[in-house]
């Protein structure tokens, strides 16, 4: 909301939110979108979008434009809804494929604000599309205000309300989703998602941003586009996260949503792959070039008799922990006294702990062995992060083995404790050790290529 | 120990084990050195190593050899020794760098058992020489059998023993000190030893094997002929991982004790720099390629005059936890309630755990404030590995800042683990706070470049 004085030169002169306008000031001239004010009480300031993604602010006092003109009508198209609005189709480009875009929070919802410096997240998700009027010419697109949630805070009953709103998009009509999320546990989410959601219509695209949209190296419109792009046309008809693929802002990569990890605290292509190639390469003009092996949407089924589900039960008392030198194996004790019914193990190597030590306070063997003889599922992965665990090469694993715990092939730990959660939260303890190390959602794949690697 | 049949025929023909030998069976010609027979009671059988790497084991019985030859005298130019031993200098090749092997156990002492088809670890590290005799016109070097340990049955008490045995072999004129080491747990050995040994008169080389010595893709006899190069004159007194740089078996990575991370759990080249560059590159022909930014010796200070020594001291009550979606951080008053004194967390992204969540069960704040207040050392890195952490990014970071978190920089979670044992170690509470997120081993860089990326 823009002060009394802005609003009402802006109101003078017919301009809107989201108008292109230019503005003479400082002795320059500004040409670019009318953003949305953010904060109301900071003065009296205009800001635009410019051309090259930096977002200025001109004052009315000592730097006022000695002139502002409209140049064009705001060219978004995108009809607006919130959680609690109805779901009614009100898409302007009627012909364009439905894209439900559902907004949860996170730096693509976030902005600097221009007093304190700090960030802050929108309170109205449909600022965002101000800012990125084009995707209007994509898709309809049909915008869900779920949250505004920092992505650390999200749990489980995150993911299951974000699972039944996927399957109520697809079966309203959407021909893809998009979910604006958080990219601290975005990987977690994806992976959820990928084991929650049964006979998806089309893609699941996941994105969000690892700079602010005021920035300029700001990267949430490109992976907005790129994400929108793929919902739109993509035919994969999974889960799947799509970030900048690198540093060019010349194409995102959409990654399966069980072989997805963030890699990286602040680089615009911190998604990569693990154990895995990426499924699809989508460039901002919209051209999608696709991996070798990736199952293509089945046209030959009819989609629109199929019913997209969400299996949404889930079991939070699961663990992961990390076994290394000195870690002490009573956290397996601690975690099934609490009641816990899984654990995961990010073991060394192969899927290693120490389990032939001659310091007996450090010997995981024992109580791997208790867990799992009263029913708790105890799963091993590495925390090598790239390849494959493997428990017939050495001894210590064959003992972890034969004391009840299951080898989890190349799963990555934290879709296996996603995995497990969900598992024991639909079926009994032994279905769930057998279901494991079995694959699923694309988390397990048979054969590692050698390209596989960093 | 061969059979006494095998026995009686090398010792009529005049042949020891390392001999160079033609032998005549299965209507082929074999060519290569005789190796140790592993097993005394598996029958009558004599193995040699053919010049491919592969060893094959020639049977006494229907496939008995029909002639058998000494063409060479085993070029083992090398002297021997075991902890129990003497020091005593019993260098062959005088002039040349004196080098201590410390043999640790692991797989590059591994052999697959010619029986059961299971690998065990060799309990003479003699016979790793006797494999690669070409280690003795590199340097002069001595073994010393200080364990045999599988490297994640490795505590910090293994640790202290390393390092005093390093610091012992410098005061007594070694010019660089190879570690074979198993590679589990060789990133948080490298780490403790980067802490704990001060005042190097030369490099520390530690390495090791991902394929057991007698595949034909073994890896160990390269990597350990690369080490002992760069032990013999390398100019960087450091602690460093020497492993395959790719997997091409041309080169050597000398990578930073406390930036290296082991990233595959099977390839030959899993060894990778974070948040680093390797230091060096050591080619199979001892050809050394510096990295721009390395400390070289200093050859103008008196190294004579030095004396290295190892600061031993460790608190082994530190964790390293996890935090992620639905983490309990009850797991906080656990280890305070254990007498734990410090924790390490491995946040999500820039450094955040669940502590602006609406579930109360999952948020993290109060227990991090109480811990940190109680005198434990919270200290928070990134689960992302690649990056730095950051509190004044985000609203959450700098709530778990102001509750009293230490946030790590560029640190590996597992480096700031070891870390923190070391520092609790030897110093009081407070100025291990203070000295966790300062540089002291090359452990925390000033500025990340672009290319420290996968």
């Amino acid at each position: 909301m823009y002060s009394e004085k802005v609003s009402s030169l802006l109101a003078r002169k017919g301009i809107k939110i989201g108008d292109r306008i230019r503005l003479n000031a400082r002795g320059s001239m500004f040409e670019g979108r009318l953003m949305p004010r953010p904060d109301a009480g900071s003065g009296d300031v205009i800001i635009i979008k410019l051309d090259n993604g930096y977002n200025v602010g001109i004052g009315m006092e000592g730097d006022a434009p000695v002139a502002i003109d409209k140049l064009q009508d705001s060219v978004i198209t995108t009809s607006f809804s919130n959680a609690s609005a109805s779901r009614s189709a009100k898409n302007i480009a009627a012909n364009s494929a439905k894209v439900e875009l559902l907004y949860t929070g996170g730096t693509i919802g976030s902005k600097v604000d221009y007093v304190t410096g700090g960030v802050y997240m929108l309170t109205k998700p449909e600022e965002l599309m101000y800012e990125v009027p084009e995707l209007g010419s994509i898709a309809s697109i049909n915008v869900r205000h779920l949250m505004s949630v920092a992505s650390e805070d999200i749990s489980y009953r995150e993911w299951q309300a974000i699972a039944r709103n996927v399957a109520d998009a697809f079966n309203c009509g959407a021909r893809g989703v998009v979910i604006t999320h958080g990219t601290d546990t975005m990987h977690y989410t994806s992976a959820a998602l990928s084991f929650m959601l049964k006979d998806l219509k089309g893609p699941v695209v996941i994105t969000g941003a690892q700079r602010s949209s005021d920035r300029g190296s700001s990267d949430g419109f490109m992976n907005l586009i790129c994400s929108v792009h793929f919902a739109a046309r993509g035919t994969i008809p999974e889960v799947g996260i799509c970030m900048h693929g690198d540093t060019s802002d010349e194409y995102c990569n959409f990654i399966r949503g069980t072989k997805a990890r963030k890699m990286h605290t602040s680089r615009r292509d911190a998604f990569r792959p693990v154990n895995s190639t990426p499924l699809a390469r989508i460039g901002t003009d919209g051209s999608i070039a696709y991996s070798n092996d990736v199952t293509v949407q089945n046209n030959a089924k009819d989609i629109k008799d199929m019913k997209t589900t969400a299996k949404e039960a889930f079991e939070p008392k699961v663990a992961l922990v990390k076994a290394h030198p000195d870690s002490d194996p009573d956290i397996i004790r601690y975690y099934s006294g609490k009641g816990y019914r899984g654990i995961i193990i990010e073991g060394t190597g192969l899927g290693h702990a120490p389990v032939s030590t001659p310091h007996k306070e450090y010997n995981w063997l024992e109580n791997i062995k208790q867990a799992a003889g009263s029913g708790v599922v105890i799963g091993i992965t590495s925390q090598c992060l790239y390849g494959r665990v493997d428990s017939s090469v050495y001894r210590n694993a064959r003992l972890m083995a034969d004391a009840g715990a299951v080898y989890c092939e190349d799963m990555l730990p934290e879709v296996a404790y996603v995995k497990l959660g969900f598992l024991l939260g639909n079926y009994g303890s032994e279905e769930a050790a057998k279901l494991l190390p079995v694959n699923i959602a694309g988390e397990i794949t048979k054969r590692s290529e050698v390209d596989w690697f960093v």
